[in-house]
């Protein structure tokens, strides 16, 4: 992993800038003989799609994916599979004064103080817009894998959280919020709305679950499973936190409260819980693999917040444009695309171990 | 980054399992004509030394670290370091009945079910002891970035904080808890003694931060600066959760709460807080790199716990042996250490590309 | 470097099949702040592109090659440079009967022993037509080596080779053999006409020299410079070796005939000599830095050759298609390319380590 | 592969210098579940062993290696296995000149141009004692590939090639040349005797075959079967080329002539030839993998040759101390192990992608 490209064995590498002509992922290391089209890749981006509510950003992007490469009669070939998406909706003109000052909490002033120089165009290249290539990558990486299902949810906004009791993985398609609580979600439309209207931006936690992860993947020390989940769920926009099952919770407990004690099982031990999120070791149990996201709120708000401008003046900005009032939500998809791409690897590493 | 290598430009690998005759890191890719001698390493292992208090593992080592290789008249030639520590007292015998049944919380079962086979004398290779490598590599990298101040403490123990008013630097060496706040600390001899003496054990928090990073390191978009340190801090054993800056907080508020507006300053702009922990879009800010790790309880403890041996019948165990009472208190120096080790490769891998 | 991505720091992956509707390649890790636009990545591909002459492949391919990222306003922006290329000019049709059965001397076999299952056309990823990308890729490398030189050009045809009395590097460009030896490229005119009419096929050997790379490049051990060379280049399509400096004929010499002396000079050390090749150690001495590569001949020939069908019957093949009758003519620019690729990757190196 | 790192799944690390107290290799990523010991290891150390003729270096090192970690009773575990030699025989008075001046043809002045300062005792890092730790690293990865024969030989010292028709594998460990042609074996007697009684040194081409490599292993674009043979073989030292089958010669062949024409067989195809070297595409194709490797004369000889001294002076040098008429003898276990450490890694690769 360096600069663009992630993994080992089953490597992507994405390319693409959120107001250039297009952005895309080069799938590298997929097992061939795989039945792979883009009707296989469409629908994840079209769950990640802008435009679709009236709770994310107002850019209309098609985002209709072409595979370029490694497809070959409808299968894999196991040479690289070029993913790519056109940009159709940029306008470009409501980014003229990100040229000049920089906004708060956007990656802006790092971008400047790190390469000189920055594609302000949309946030260019730190732009959550890249998370499409990813999403795209992670539709491939699910073939891999077919034996693991990957669900994850919106679990809190604002701080406003579901309620466990009503859980329901059913409820989660059936709203714009990948909520898997109906009250909830109910809740959150007016939650949302508010926040849109207003300019202003919220956070979320998304939580994620890999059912039928078999006991053994996970390459310790230095690729364990659990820290390839957090730095592969780190690595998107606005992530500030990650957790392995019961995560900061855990630190709370004692040894008693968190062991999850085993007993004899048909297929491997059954587990009496889960605390520890299907990995021990950075190995995993064969328990469902959990973890947990924080989002920070979208750092584009309408309310103008002190700045500097590239000359070091002092200044205000207020960022216009469209943006999605929690950036959170469509994190969904993207969190799911990265599990799914982060085991793809490992179950491959561990196939070039372990036979 | 695979298997036991950490790092792109300044790399490092560790060997060595729990009760092995030794353990042991080659740091690779050192700039030259560094000082370096065994006094630069031996005070970062003595920290993380077993054995130092009655808080922590009654397992006697004296750490003594050997370099090997890779410096000539006292300086850094540019050529791989190894370091070496021996082990001394492994009471191998403690460890019969691990080699029967499986310990829940341990990495046993896990590691039986990759690998077929396990080293099962105090873990292995998925022991704790196996930070002591970390730390002399930390030790190695912290030369390789002088202006940078990187502090860790313990924050929580079994869910009981510090207040953050008694926060005071100079009291995180005056304790055994690494505790920035007396008053904390007095309560936790009670805390952990209590834990210790009935054979339980205690999770922790701890918090670190890094001041002096200058602004620009990070290499987006898949060896960001947050995703790398929560790649390295997750590697640790019994870490469960990592956050940057705000982290899981900064999910709860809005955009407006969550902003860090900038203002002219004299090196660099001026923030009005840092809520982002000094990163953004995977780049340094320049402000200081704050981030937080959750350490889940130490598995052994004396009650009995339900599990299965390695033929698949249940049983019961209780880990004897010698443990830590509270694993994350000498997980300090090992935060330290992959702090340290994120930002020496960052450094570098910025002046590969940036100049 | 692992599958189709190479380099460490200025890394690039390719992507795309003979057949495909594009190729492509993503430069990753390129420094920030050069100008780079089409015009500067066109002129060599021009200089590779098929059906230029008749000593060519009569394949019609513009090599128009688009940038989709990493470049704002004329400058790179440090993000990936995604490049592109459109097939145009494939004739599917040709290759009904590779599908059937294994042209001998080309990877068809190999492919279909290791995937199972191949893209037959035109060689598929295999093809030689891969070695577009790679040139479009070393076209921006150039641009991060301002300071070295490169210049290959073809020392022998068919076993002819050049007097190294007549060479004139101005007189590469004149004649469609990148030959340097006026004399030779008349002769070779009939010599490749012959092989071409006749359906046969010729080997060819190419010789590069950089100039200009400054003493201290490399990373020894394993990436050392003259083995990162050798890797580059063995990976080009029916490149059978490859030699540093005096290569093969140094085995022969004694260690006096291969000392190369040394005496103070203005900038560096003057030498007597070059056996080395400009690489002692792995590391760049500030010789220029040469090498030669040995082409096997185009393994397409009308003679029919003894093969195996996929089911493994007996049968016969001549390979019709459009060709190449030395396919290491154009060899000569993706020479260049890698090399230009390898010097890249080692200053960005050399400066992470070294400063 | 970076620094002194080599292998993607397979791989292994080395440090220490010539005059260091020890050397050693780390082996990650090999499969659990091997029979492993020091004895295992020790045979092939013992070939490469300098002293034990009067043909190689007088420097007398028992070279006994020592595991210190991945191994339990008996068996490797999957984790890192440490592998070190102690240095026994360090005269490092021998080496006071070559602290002020450059021995030509050395890495000398490389070292010290790159890194501004150098372990100038025996070559330091750029010693080739270093090979030792290679050697030991492909005892273990020949347990990974049990399938596979390796075994290489000198084919010729000083121009001095041996006769084909007289190859006896049976005769090479009968000699201290690794010669297969008894009648060329006499001959180098005395062609060696008299470099060695002058001061004088010769080079030396080895080749070396390995059977039983089954067709599919490689890893295209950029980490091909034969890329990555050229990478391993030129990073030992002295080497200055490589050749996979034919090499150079087939550069002046014709198609027809090189043409490696299949036929029906009992397990996989007949060749009737294998100008190839048994790699197509970058991919093993079930017959032989065959090459051939130049090792340069030693460039420690006796006759002064100019140099500089490390403030830019003129001077002389002889190299005076303890060294081997001719480095490729002893570079046959080490050509041998590269080749092995290559093997094994793509194994596991292909493993991993092809299952």
């Amino acid at each position: 992993m360096s600069f663009n490209t992630f993994g080992r064995v089953f490597r992507f590498t994405t390319w693409g800038e959120s107001h250039g002509p297009a952005i895309g992922a080069v799938v590298d290391g997929c097992p061939p003989g795989i039945a792979l089209s883009e009707d296989d890749v469409q629908p994840f981006l079209d769950k990640r799609r802008p435009g679709t509510s009236r709770f994310t950003t107002q850019r209309q992007e098609p985002d209709q994916v072409r595979i370029l490469s490694g497809v070959f009669e409808g299968r894999t070939t196991g040479t690289p599979i070029a993913l790519q998406i056109e940009n159709v909706d940029q306008r470009s003109k409501d980014y003229s004064e990100v040229a000049l000052a920089y906004r708060p909490g956007h990656a802006d002033y790092a971008y400047d103080a790190k390469y000189g120089f920055r594609d302000y165009r949309g946030g260019g290249r730190s732009s959550a817009r890249e998370t499409a290539s990813r999403v795209a990558a992670g539709a491939v990486a699910r073939l891999v894998i077919p034996e693991v299902t990957i669900t994850a949810w919106v679990e809190a906004i604002g701080g406003d959280a579901i309620d466990p009791a009503n859980f329901d993985a059913a409820e989660i398609g059936n709203n714009p919020f990948f909520c898997p609580d109906a009250v909830a979600a109910a809740r959150w439309e007016g939650l949302v709305d508010d926040a849109r209207k207003s300019g202003s931006s919220l956070g979320a936690v998304i939580a994620c679950e890999a059912s039928g992860v078999p006991a053994g993947w996970g390459a310790p020390l230095y690729a364990k499973l659990d820290s390839e989940l957090a730095a592969a769920c780190m690595s998107i926009n606005a992530v500030k936190g990650v957790e392995i099952g019961d995560g900061f919770a855990a630190a709370a407990l004692t040894g008693e409260q968190n062991a999850d004690a085993m007993h004899p099982g048909n297929a491997g031990p059954r587990f009496d819980a889960n605390h520890a999120g299907g990995i021990a070791g950075g190995i995993s149990t064969g328990q469902p693999v959990t973890l947990r996201v924080a989002f920070k709120p979208t750092s584009s708000i309408l309310t103008p917040v002190p700045t500097i401008t590239r000359e070091g003046e002092a200044t205000e900005i207020r960022t216009k444009g469209r943006h999605d009032p929690c950036v959170g939500i469509r994190g969904v998809p993207v969190v799911e695309a990265m599990v799914a791409l982060v085991l793809a690897d490992q179950k491959l590493l561990h196939r070039a171990q372990c036979g």
